[in-house]
This record gives structure tokens, C-alpha cells and sequence, in this order.
């Protein structure tokens, strides 16, 4: 389905594993003052004065995270930066570094790696962190990718999932379930394609939702905007695995209940759409569908002046007592129990 | 090879991903003062105050890194943990906090992922470092493990590569070599096995380069005893991919050349026999054999007293001009250029 555009191929073996890293690090840039000593020592060294170090990490498998039938690799490896990225935003703290990590089987030459450190470096470009270390490595099987991305931010401006209250409203960026939605779409033309390898998929009409599983954003920018709007969120988490099982750990770790309103529910009309044709359930992708990457968060009932119709944000519901349990408020206005469906690595 | 002690299998689908990591994690200690938050949120948050972080992380692929026909999972989980820590102790750094990610496909049970979370949790005690974030996901073939290492140092202890001298003295840690020839052990004693799997192996005779090879320790004591005798080394690096590779590394980024003496290369008697049993020259060995986690540093000539006769430390050279080149003088007083022959993980 990806066309190789670059019939090329020099092995990795040739380069040897120091020549590579040399050759795969020779782009990135180091551009926060933060990062005293970057790539090329036994370690990195950072100096973050009187900030917070925020840390987080992810693991990319090939086959269980993501399938190359579909998934350029130049978007591979800026998707992989900015799963690890939104962590960070999620904190409500600023992305400063990251390290990268790669195991390929040797299948993989050299031109891959440039594709997939290509789509690296535009990340850390576009989200201006600075690539301080990592590993080469080779696998026995497939792609791996680890990632462990760094970030500061004052103490007073962290926001932990532990922080919502009682009476708080429940807000969420940007829309939802369009990623899990572009999912579907590409697997079904990886279908048709190995019936029919000829064939020429017409994706106009799943242009967004593809672009949103392919090539997602970390909202790096809700930081700046809720700064703007004098909102410090009472507790905040990203979407990684569907709204639903991301309000549950909000409310398990922050001891409350909640009410989601479904005709609340941020969603694309491309994403209405294509739920049809592909006869789903829009709300049951939009609650469990995951890689989202949009962030979820709680404010204060007094901050909801500050940020009615904002175009960044909806308002989808409203914390309550522990005791009331977690809830869909349907269109109908019945109230149905939430389960975590999201996304579990484990079981797929 | 290695007795199965615990017949029992619990398959790790049957918890859920975030069972399985409550699970995992419920014996790491926060002890750190640094560490604010640990596992359970979107990131950790550290607190470093005035000093310098130091980052450096490593992926280990089974069969790649280690086998496990005769590296127990709980060696394993120690040995990760040790490797990336030796990095930190390679800046002249005092490790202070992990991430673990890993990625396993179903054939390992939740038995031997306890195994390998002992192994974790011992080292992480051992070296005081809190386990404050990872990833737990499936892998389409064998075992991954992604570790992060992060340390703290005031900027004027730091140690890197780049500040050895032209008349500096090069110095190692311990002994050299050992855990290349505990491999050759044990990669001997999985192809008896093979062929007979009733054959008791009698590894008495090899315990000392088995132990160098499955439960390296990390040099954490090194920074103390410099600290005490009153040195700062002008460059440090640790001996993961053998003496010769990094001696390179050292001159490269340090502008020097170097004389390394045969006669001054610590090596352990055991060490000495099984190479005249293997048949192999010891010397290749020492200065070849990689994963021996000492550190190789560089002090200035004036300190020569203060580490002379030191039993933790043996000068085994001195720096050059970098045009006189990096060279091996052998007992027969003859000069051998040095080739980095050292362990390459894309060639493997």
C-alpha cells in the first residue's frame, strides 16, 4: 500500500553500530538551554534549575502498536515523539527533551532508518525538544521504539490525575474517536489491497480521520491557552486509550464519580459519517476509541465563564460523588454505567 | 539448563494491563528525596534543586543481549537495571531514579515476570535508584526491556569523556575480561546441554566469570573513593563494549593518544586458566571482552600518589599526543595499534 519510493537499500551492518548512531543523530539540534551536554557521552546531562522534572516513557512495538502496511515511516517516527510528548502536556508542563531508542531487524536498511529519524527530528523540531540520547540496536523480529520524553514546569503549574473535585466540570480538547475511526479505514484498504494489490484506494472522504491515526498532535498548545484563561485544570490526563478508561483512572485516583453527556461529545462530522457507512456506534468509538492524544481535564464550576465557547474546548460533563458512580447520560437522557473498553496492548 | 522452580503459569492477559502493572509495581520503594511522584500518573515529577541531571538509557533484546537458556530472568532484571546505572556512575554521577518498559509475547507467564520484577526490585534497593515510570506491553516475539537511568551531580563533579590530557595516567577499576569468558562458559554449557539434557554441569571452577557475566555490579562505590583520596578524573567512561572501544572513545573525543601496557592489565587468576582451557589468548580478551561494567578514567600525572597501590585501581597506561596514536606495548615491549574489536550489537 506504501509505495517505496526508494529502492535503495544499504545495510545497516555496513555502517557498523557507532557509524549509525553518528549518521542517524547528525540532524538533531540542541536548542533548549536546559540541555547542557546532549548525545555522545555514557549520559545526557540537563540542568533545569529550580523547575520540576517531569519524565515519562513509551514502548513502540511493530505488529502491536502499529503496522508498516499502512504506517509511513517518516509518520512512524514523529507519531512516536508525540505519543511521549502528550504525557508531558498532560502534566501541564513544558517538553524539553527526549531519548530514542530503536531495535530493527535487519531487514530494515538504511533508508528506513533515515525515513523513521526524518519524521524524529521534524517532531522535535515542531514540538522543540532536543534529542539527547538513545540506543541502536538490532531485534529479532520487527521495529521497537522507546522513547522517554522530559519535561519542566514550576511546582504550582503541575497538574496530577488526582485533583478533581466533587462539583467539577469535566472538559476535553480538540474532538474525539476520529484516530480509532482512521484505524478502521486503513485497515480495511490493507484488506482490498492484499486481495487486489492494483487496486488504487479513493481516501478523500477519510482524509482527517486518517490523518489523525497517522500523523496525530500532542496538544502542547492548552498549557499557553489555559495560562491565557487563568485556569490551573484541578486534574488532567491525555487519551491515549479512549475518553472512557482515561475518566476512569481521573476518577478512581481522584475519588469521585462522574456524569458524561452524550450529545456533549466532541466529534468531527467526517467521523459521523464514516461511523455509518461503517455501521458503528458513533458514541462507542468516541468514548473507547483511543490514540486521541487530546487531553482530558478538570476545572473549578467558577472557571466556567473563562472557557464557554472556546472553540478549543467542550465542556462533556461534570464530577459528582464518589458513591454515584461513573455514567453516560444518553441522548434519551438514561444513564448508562461506564466501562473501560480502551485500548489494552495486552490482550490484542 | 535453568530447573523450572515454579511450575505454576498465570496467564498475563487474565489481568489487564493495569492489572498487570499494579501488580509488578507494589514492591518499588520511593526513598529518593528527588522523587515527587513516581508510578501512577502521566509523567514522574523530580525535584533536583540545584544539581544536574543526568539521563542515559539502553534497550535489551532477548536474544540479542541475553539468553535466556542460561540467564535467569531474576539476573536479568538485575543486570538491566546495573547496566544502565553503570552509565550514570560513568559520569561521575550518583543514579537516583529508573523507568523499565517492557514488551513480552504470551509465552511468559506472570511467574516469570515476577522473576524478573525480584530481580528489578533487588537492584533498585541495591543501587538506591526509585523505579518511578515505565511501560508494560506485548511483544510479537521474546523479551524487551527499555530502561532509562537518571542520576544527579553537582556540575563540578561531572566527568566526561572529553577532558583526558596529553600526560594524563589511564586507570581502570577491578578486573577486565571476566564476563566475556563467564559467556564463553555458559555458551559451552548450553551446547552440552543441548545434546545431552541429563549432563550436570560442574561449574565450580568458573564461578567467579559466571557471576561477572550474570550479576554484573555497577561501579556506584567508585565516585566515594575518588571523592575521598581527593580526585577528580579528567575523563571517564564505563567498560560495557570492552577496554579497547572505549580507550578509543576516550582519544577520540579527547584529542589524545595513548599507551596501554600488557603487563598492567588486571585480570583474575580464573580469568587466566579458563582462557588456557578455551585455548584463547587472554589478552585478546581483556581488551576486547565487553560487559565487564568497570569504569576507565584518566587523572592527572600529580595524583599518581594518591591512587598508587590502591587495590580498587590500576593504572594501565598513560595518555600521548594524539598523532602518536593509541597503541598496546606488550610484555615483549613491542607497540600493537589498538583496534576497537569491541561488541557490536548490529553485527551479532
Amino acid at each position: 500500500m506504501i509505495e517505496d519510493k526508494n529502492p535503495q537499500r544499504t545495510s545497516i551492518a555496513q555502517l557498523g553500530e557507532f557509524g549509525l548512531i553518528d549518521h542517524l543523530t547528525k540532524n538533531f539540534e540542541i536548542n533548549q538551554p536546559s540541555t547542557l551536554k546532549g548525545i555522545g557521552d555514557d549520559a545526557a546531562v540537563l540542568d533545569f534549575k529550580d523547575k520540576k522534572v517531569i519524565v515519562s516513557t513509551d514502548l513502540l512495538i511493530e505488529g502491536v502498536h502499529f503496522d508498516l502496511a499502512y504506517m509511513p515511516l517518516k509518520h512512524l517516527g514523529y507519531k512516536a515523539v508525540v505519543v511521549n510528548v502528550s504525557d508531558i502536556c498532560a502534566m501541564n508542563a513544558k517538553p524539553t527533551q527526549i531519548t530514542v531508542s530503536i531495535a530493527v531487524s535487519n531487514r530494515f536498511p538504511l533508508e528506513a532508518l533515515d525515513e523513521l529519524f526524518a519524521g524524529i527530528t521534524h517532531a522535535a523540531r515542531e514540538y522543540n525538544v532536543d534529542v539527547i540520547g538513545g540506543d541502536t540496536t538490532s531485534s529479532q523480529k520487527g521495529l521497537i521504539i522507546s522513547i522517554t520524553a522530559i519535561g519542566e514546569a514550576d511546582e504550582e503549574e503541575i497538574v496530577y490525575r488526582n485533583g478533581a473535585k466533587q462539583t467539577d466540570l469535566l472538559v476535553v480538547t480538540g474532538d474525539i474517536g476520529a484516530a480509532y475511526m482512521g484505524l478502521q479505514v486503513l485497515e480495511r484498504e490493507k484488506q482490498v489491497f492484499q486481495v487486489n494489490p492494483n487496486s488504487q484506494p479513493d481516501l478523500d472522504a477519510y482524509t482527517y480521520l486518517i490523518e489523525r491515526q497517522l500523523k496525530p498532535e500532542a496538544r502542547k498548545d492548552v498549557r499557553t491557552l489555559l495560562h491565557a484563561l487563568e485556569i490551573k485544570p484541578t486534574s488532567m490526563i491525555d487519551i491515549s486509550d479512549g475518553l472512557s478508561s482515561e475518566i476512569m483512572h481521573l476518577c478512581k485516583q481522584s475519588k469521585v464519580g462522574c456524569n458524561l453527556y452524550e450529545d456533549k461529545l466532541p466529534i468531527d462530522p467526517q467521523f459521523i459519517n464514516v461511523c455509518e457507512e461503517f455501521n458503528i456506534d458513533s458514541t462507542t468509538v468516541a468514548i473507547n476509541g483511543g490514540e486521541d492524544y487530546e487531553l482530558l481535564f478538570t476545572i473549578a464550576m467558577e472557571d466556567f465563564e473563562k472557557i464557554k465557547g472556546n472553540p478549543n474546548f467542550t465542556i462533556i460533563g461534570h464530577m459528582t460523588q464518589e458513591s454515584e458512580g461513573i455514567h453516560l447520560v444518553t441522548r434519551a437522557n438514561t444513564k448508562i454505567a461506564l466501562k473501560a473498553r480502551g485500548w489494552d496492548a495486552l490482550t490484542q
